[in-house]
């Protein structure tokens, strides 16, 4: 946050307006707190402030403290030796009521930069409710400038910085987009479970504990579940967290995130699937964009260029189009790598002005075993990844829809159908064509921001070096990019 | 559902509408699926509807077929020796499309109690795209009569009986009906891990797990993580998974449910928390009831009497109370007994016309250890519990808001304060008054809907005897009600 250097002119006269007749003392406790955003309609008039002190500057007989409160910074005058030196006492983080007059700026000293940098409060009383321990860095700068585990070391501190808690803002209009898009698609929500008794995609690691006297295992995706529920509502989403047990650290995976879901029925074709993906996801970022101007300008973060028409390639034509913009052959490969993912971000940008891009066909046996091989070519699959920013942020594919080519691929991939019993129950009653795909949380809220690591992009992230403190004996980690 | 008994009046020349142009199934591909709702503005139309066959009536010539999608209920009428023995062999779940002409039924066919009771679609040409198998059980009666472990073990199946998916649009409801009550309040949503270091309220058993090399928890509630965001945005709210691995078996415990959270600070006194309590879930059950009156009806669920002014009572009044009412003498015990409970919803029903009754003052050693003592009382504790139809729906209390206090009750329950490092850090850096309240979404679900089993109100129930099929070696279960 910025601090204006603005100064109410402290007059002697100003204290006079004290009123003489309450104490002080009553007063906060009969006086209904005043928020600081309430304020600006308040001008002239005496209230009640409470919250945070964000920092305090103090000039002898003048002080100024900026408080902190849920709906933005107050700045506070206080005038006189006796007031501004209690301003001056009190430190970063102390919990405080203050009771004053609210006033507004002259024209030269209002801050255009902050939301409520047309008025300030003239402090009559000042009351520390809770006293904060010393900052271990400075939590008053504009900028945060720690290290990522100091970061997180701190984080019940650091997260209220403006410019941290501002991540987390953004990140609830995000989910909160996902749900106004797939109610506009027309879905109900579901709540899936977390526990599970069998391993649904194979792949990533699970985490595997003692249900009472049997052994369950943490979902790595509600994937099996949202498909089942099509045959109840046709269209659901949901929201829920999933588990991956990798042994790696990477700055784009946690152990535990959050995952946002869809599943469509009664799809007439493929293309129905990546209109959805890409509706709902340009939605999502559209509403977060637009109900968080505030914090994108304070994290000074563009817009992203996400617009009605996404490009879409496959994945085999994004190879092509790779070997042809830098000579880079990965065209026997049978999946994008990182690096594809990010020039084919920047074919994306120049060509179609878009940091989307959406990409189909992937080879049938690198994708999950649910996924519909194209009957026109069966080697690759009706599937795709949606690229934000150069990096995955959703996958999805049309799937298979009948019990008989389930369990044959099930079969054949080394699995035994008896562990998908329930899933393949939902076959047995009649299931339409159908699709889905997920988004994940943690990275549109990273590549939105153009944060650098995932862990930021999470308020208490899980990995194999943290569950909130870090882990006392660290594993030997695989480390990548 | 209910099968109307009405039908078409079967006349020849209504065969001969049929558009002679189109081949039938190059009509399927054509057309654009009209959802069973949009047909309402559709009379005279020529229409493709699709969806799982509810019911089949067959009579020789004549044959009606009940069609579910996601929007309801369609009656279709197929007339001519060729199309009604077509639908005679279709079952029930089978998926199908249909092309026909929406007609407004004759006034003596009207069924008030449809959605879509005006109209029916009279069928030129019928596609059955998925043959569903065998039905264990009659899933086309009004009413789905199976017992509670049939229920579940076709859960796939059982869920598409609309009185079962009403539960589960209710439920959704519920959860929209509290977000938007949350925000009323000004809360931020929030996303909190399920993975923890720490056993946060002792009490009822963990699931514990291995953590690459370390041990680690399911949470029993998102608790200790919605207080340190208050530190950042005064007031918060997040839905979440809570485990807990009590090995007993009663019909209203799951070992996974959902919860939902508020934590607001700098309040002013313990009444603003009730307030809250009360605003939120009366708001939350009343959405659920202005949104689903659909689905009530279909339940025959009457509304819930929730009000504005819920009644309360500290819990020794309610044990008073009960004594005076019943001559039951529970005024010594430390709890209420969910007897004591029932019998309070009894008193509130007859006294203030309310299924709500908020219960305060619970004894502070019965509580969680963040529990805020009363100042007047130390014996007992800032906290409530709100009971709805006689079983405890929500629970909560003004919070512990010194570290000195936190540690203090910390070690004297024998716990050690190291295990909550980074809880006790939001305290060392300020953390206002604050207290707040978690509800059961399932029982919420439970109750507002009469349902007998909190099984009943979970998509996919997880008990100590199930996770989605039987557990195959059923443990010895303490059973209890």
């Amino acid at each position: 946050m910025s601090f204006p250097r603005c100064a109410l002119s402290a007059t002697k006269g100003r204290r006079e307006s004290r009123s003489p007749i309450r104490s002080g003392m009553t007063a906060f406790i009969i006086m209904k707190r005043t928020l600081n955003s309430e304020a600006l309609t308040k001008v002239g008039e005496e209230v009640k402030l409470s919250g945070w002190v964000a920092t305090v500057r103090s000039h002898g007989k003048v002080a100024f403290l900026d408080l902190r409160d849920r709906t933005g910074i107050m700045q506070i005058g206080a005038f006189g030796k006796e007031l501004a030196t209690q301003v001056a006492t009190l430190h970063t983080q102390d919990v405080v009521e203050i009771i004053g007059t609210v006033k507004k700026r002259d024209d030269r000293y209002i801050n255009p930069d902050l939301p409520l940098g047309t008025i300030e409060v003239e402090a009559k009383e000042i009351k520390r409710i809770v006293a904060a321990e010393e900052m271990p860095f400075d939590m008053a700068g504009k900028e945060l400038v720690v290290d990522l585990p100091i970061l997180l070391d701190y984080r019940t501190l650091t997260l209220r910085h403006p410019k941290v808690s501002a991540i987390f803002t953004v990140q609830a209009a995000l989910m909160e987009g996902f749900r106004r898009a797939a109610k506009e698609l027309g879905c109900t929500e579901v709540f899936a479970p977390t526990i599970s008794a069998s391993a649904t995609e194979g792949g990533a690691e699970l985490f595997t504990f003692k249900y009472y006297d049997h052994e369950a295992f943490l979902v790595q995706s509600p994937q099996l579940y949202k498909q089942m529920m099509v045959g109840v509502y046709e269209r659901v989403f949901l929201t829920s967290h999933i588990y991956r047990a990798e042994p790696s650290v990477t700055t784009r995976h946690l152990a535990e995130s959050i995952q946002l879901d869809f599943e469509i029925g009664f799809i007439e074709n493929f293309e129905e699937l990546l209109d959805a993906l890409e509706f709902a996801y340009t939605e999502m970022i559209k509403y977060a964009q637009e109900t968080c101007k505030k914090e994108l300008k304070l994290l000074g973060v563009e817009p992203s260029h996400v617009h009605k028409k996404v490009p879409r390639v496959t994945m085999r034509e994004a190879q092509e189009l790779i070997f042809k913009r830098t000579g880079v052959d990965h065209r026997k490969e049978l999946d994008l790598m990182p690096e594809d993912e990010r020039e084919l971000a920047k074919w994306a940008l120049e060509e179609h002005d878009s940091d989307l891009v959406t990409v189909t066909h992937f080879p049938t046996k690198k994708r999950a075993f649910y996924s519909k091989p194209d009957p026109k070519d069966p080697e690759y699959s009706l599937s795709y990844d949606l690229i934000y920013k150069g990096l995955e942020v959703s996958s999805g594919a049309q799937r298979i829809d009948t019990k008989e080519d389930l369990i044959k691929v099930i079969t054949e991939r080394g699995m035994n159908p008896k562990g998908f019993a329930m899933y393949l129950q939902a076959f047995s009653y009649g299931m339409p064509p159908h699709g889905g795909f997920s988004y994940g949380l943690e990275r549109t809220t990273m590549k939105l921001l153009n944060l650098q690591n995932i862990r930021e992009a999470s308020l208490f992230p899980r990995d194999m070096e943290r569950v909130d403190e870090r882990l006392s004996k660290p594993t030997q980690a695989k480390k990548s990019s």
